[in-house]
């Protein structure tokens, strides 16, 4: 029989027992995970998804209680539709935006120096908001913080000394493209979205509710 | 003067003057991207995000006042938290979630087939409900159906002619880690999410109301 296929059942239960020590081996290490602490979350690369899964985040923690700080460096980058949502939760939800930001069409750079300047100063009042036992936020997002800090629009080491000395239980997400090394550093949790294909290429333009 | 540094002026007026050209190239570039179609989203990658963008996806859609179904392929990848916010909007979200999926926790091969291929039933209705003057969905979510896919627990000939036969305004978005070529091939908008940096590997655990 050794030169039969294996039956249906075999290759059941080989793969279930694989999956048993697969398991095994998952809930070992879990058991070494032990730390619990704020988050500093860093999403770039050049694909879609950093300022959309922050967003996703912003609704995790709304729908589990928590409240969420956001502070948005480029205007415009979440759009009237999901702004809409969050706005359903105010008892919940803080959204500042500063300035135009960094959109294409910016062409004034001593006045986007100055609004990276004023949503940086939200941004710290709103990180130093959350010492204490009566912390004003879980979560705090800054879209777009990594885009200001490529153009040299804020000092690195004073954006760094805050983010490393937040408060204990405070989780900070931070998006866009080119992340400095040092912020990488710094961080617990890095993702890299990568563009596979766009559709641009195909002639395609931006689709409404979808990526705007 | 030619050797001194250049005043703030006048680096900032060199700045404008790349940017007004950026903006130009770009308004040139879109003016020729002109067609509307639903588009075939991936997320990929063993990077963090894939689901949470889809998500967020979803929030923004029903911003925008669109119809989202969700097929969950793996129970327990959206967790209370964000059913929760989700069922706020009865009239604009259908969530459907098939067995227990390809959690950690199975270990019963046959079950997870059975559980993919009811998870797929389900799918190819809700894509096929879209056709006509009335579709019941703008977008819809298929999440962590390339595990499915990966396991080969579902033939891809089928999934693939079903997502390319899509009705035309019709979005989907598929996410999980491992996406067929064939699949990549076939979509739009292409996004691989990479891990950069994971907190587990300094011991920090899993952090409720940001990773579940």
């Amino acid at each position: 029989m050794s030169d039969t296929e294996p039956s249906e059942d075999d290759i059941n239960r080989r793969a279930n027992e694989k999956s048993r020590k697969r398991k095994q081996a998952r809930d070992r290490m879990l058991a070494t995970k032990t730390i619990e602490k704020g988050l500093l979350i860093v999403h770039t690369g050049k694909g879609k998804g950093k300022s959309t899964a922050a967003f996703g985040l912003a609704i995790r923690a709304i729908g589990n209680g928590m409240k969420v700080g956001v502070v948005q460096f480029v205007k415009g980058k979440w759009q009237t539709g999901e702004r809409g949502v969050l706005e359903k939760f105010p008892d919940q939800v803080t959204i500042r935006t500063m300035g135009e930001g960094f959109t294409w069409e910016t062409q004034d750079r001593a006045r986007d120096i100055a609004a990276a300047k004023a949503a940086w100063d939200v941004s710290r009042e709103m990180i130093e908001d959350c010492r204490g036992d009566d912390p004003k936020y879980d979560l705090v997002i800054l879209d777009e913080l990594n885009i200001v800090l490529r153009y040299d629009y804020l000092p690195i080491e004073e954006v760094l000394e805050v983010l490393g000395g937040r408060p204990e239980g405070l989780h900070v997400v931070v998006t866009g493209r080119n992340a400095k090394e040092p912020l990488i550093e710094l961080a617990d949790l890095v993702t890299e979205m990568t563009m596979v294909k766009h559709p641009f290429r195909a002639g395609v333009k931006a689709q409404k509710g979808i990526e705007y």
